[in-house]
């Protein structure tokens, strides 16, 4: 039985929760559970920045440690009206480690893959100068119906300033 | 004025609607319009895969001329309840164009990025063995709730036999 399930999955590959291509080197999802293993083995990741404040299960630990993939945890709390903001400094390193090409193939992810990684995201296009009506077309795309104005705040008041000439 | 707008667009860059990284030199959206040139310009296209069956503005031919773009126009109807059927033979011809990286990079678009690129891109992800669970749900990212049944049914029925070896 176990043997048929582990055959069924060499033969379907099944990407974590809003898994998606974001650019070259770089994708985002929600958390990884055991089934999508296989399939993140395949895109050979060198870092995973885990949104997330909560530790691992041991085996996501298993797997980074097998495939010698460098793990960037800085756990946050997402948006919530009206007193959690999420945490700028936070969103500012972790777009330091995802515009790093030595950190490429990069997975981002926290629980669903739609608010904090979704302010990640739109952070980073802003980088790449995309119009505020793109990045939150892309917000809301995996968002779906839980869109949150905080997070388009969020992204609206983000000053990229500082990064220019980090980008491609 | 006009020299006002175009520094404008010059500093923002506008994405297509629906635009989105498919896979390495692969890019899918809805249809350009003039304001996304700078934005495609930088994507450095090699080819476009249309699936509107209307022949292109003058102000796109333009941009594939001037940037060296290999157009393939595979115009299609999309799925509509009873009597529209998505032509298989021609989905078939743009998935081998979109395989061949000598395409690459590419853009496929239709109208709106939904319905007719979404089935393309499905039977990619067939092909790279992504479950149905995942490429449904990728499809409907893009649908919204315009989702179709038939567009869903056709990618469940693909048969990818003939494509492997194809993929990567």
């Amino acid at each position: 039985m176990e043997e048929q399930q582990s055959q069924q999955l060499d033969e379907l590959l099944i990407p974590p929760l809003n898994f998606a291509v974001v650019d070259r080197g770089i994708y985002r999802s929600g958390y990884p559970n055991i089934t999508n293993l296989p399939f993140l083995g395949k895109r050979r990741l060198k870092s995973i920045i885990c949104l997330c404040p909560e530790l691992y299960p041991d085996y996501i630990l298993e797997f980074l440690r097998k495939n010698e993939i460098t793990l960037f945890h800085l756990g946050i709390d997402g948006n919530k009206e009206p007193f959690v903001d999420i945490p700028e400094d936070v969103i500012r390193l972790a777009l330091k480690n995802l515009l790093d090409p030595g950190n490429h193939p990069v997975l981002i992810h926290c629980n669903k893959g739609k608010h904090r990684t979704g302010c990640l995201v739109g952070c980073l296009r802003k980088l790449q100068r995309w119009s505020l009506t793109a990045i939150f077309d892309e917000y809301r795309r995996f968002a779906g119906t839980k869109v949150r104005m905080l997070d388009q705040q969020f992204m609206e008041l983000f000053d990229v300033s500082s990064f220019r000439g980090l980008t491609r």
